[in-house]
C-alpha cells in the first residue's frame, strides 16, 4: 500500500456537495466522471497527494443508493494505491481477508480497482487500486 | 487544507486491529497513545503522507463508544493539516461551517485540533489539525 489514493463519500446531491467541499477545502473540483456499471456519478478534488471522491448514486440500486439509504450520507470507503493490484489480492486473501472479486475492474479516475469485504477490515470498506498504464503498440 | 493528515478508525479492541492493520498495510503501528480527556486509544500507522489512527473507548461514555454502539466499527472521521488553524476556524465559520469550538483543542500525536459538525458537512465529522510546535525560550 503507497498511499491513500482517494477518500470516498457518499452524497445526495452531487451539485450541492461540490460546492461545498470547494469552500471546505479552498479548491475547485477537477473532474466528474460517471460510472455506468457502478451507477455512481463521481466528484474529484485534490488534497496533498491523495484526492476526495464524491459519490451520487444515478439508479435507485446504485451502492450508494443503499448506503444512504441505510447510514445517511458521509464516509464510503478509503482507496489505498497498490503498484501491483494482482499480487496485493494474492497477499491479502492468504492474509484471510475477503477480496471481493478474483480480477480487478475498470473504476473511476483510469484505476484497475477491487474492493476488501468490509467485515474482514474492521467494518471499513476497502479499495486497492492500481493507475491503468496506457498500452503501446 | 494543505494534505489528509490522517483517517481516523473506530475499533473495538485496538490490539486485535493493531495486527489486522499491519497485515493489511505491509507496516506496523509506529505508536500508540492515550488521549484521556476524550476517552481513547489511539494507534498510528504511516501511509504516504497520511496517517491510519485506529480509535478504541476507554470509557462508556466515549464518542467513539457511543459512535460504535450506533453504527458498528468502521470509518470515524477524517483529519486535514492546516497551516493556520485560527485562521482556518475564522475562514470556515465565514462560509457558514458549525465548528465545534472556538479554540483548538490538544489532540493525539501532538496537534492542536478542532472537529466540524457532520451536519454541516455531508455527514462527514471533519479534524482540522496543527503540528503544535516547540515552544522556544
Amino acid at each position: 500500500m503507497n498511499k491513500i489514493e482517494h477518500l470516498g463519500i457518499a452524497v445526495k446531491d452531487l451539485t450541492a456537495s461540490n460546492t461545498l467541499f470547494q469552500q471546505l477545502l479552498g479548491v475547485a473540483n477537477y473532474k466528474t466522471e460517471e460510472v455506468a456499471t457502478e451507477g455512481v456519478r463521481t466528484s474529484f478534488f485534490k488534497t496533498g497527494e491523495s484526492k476526495i471522491e464524491l459519490l451520487e448514486a444515478m439508479t435507485r440500486d446504485s451502492p450508494i443508493a443503499k448506503f444512504i439509504e441505510k447510514r445517511g450520507e458521509g464516509l464510503h470507503h478509503v482507496a489505498f494505491e497498490v503498484a501491483d493490484i494482482q499480487a496485493e489480492i494474492k497477499r491479502l486473501k492468504d492474509e484471510g481477508f475477503t477480496v471481493l472479486s478474483e480480477t480487478p475492474k475498470r473504476g473511476a479516475d483510469n484505476k484497475w480497482v477491487v474492493f476488501l469485504h468490509p467485515k474482514t477490515t474492521n467494518g471499513v470498506l476497502i479499495e486497492l487500486c492500481q493507475e491503468i498504464e496506457t498500452e503501446t503498440e
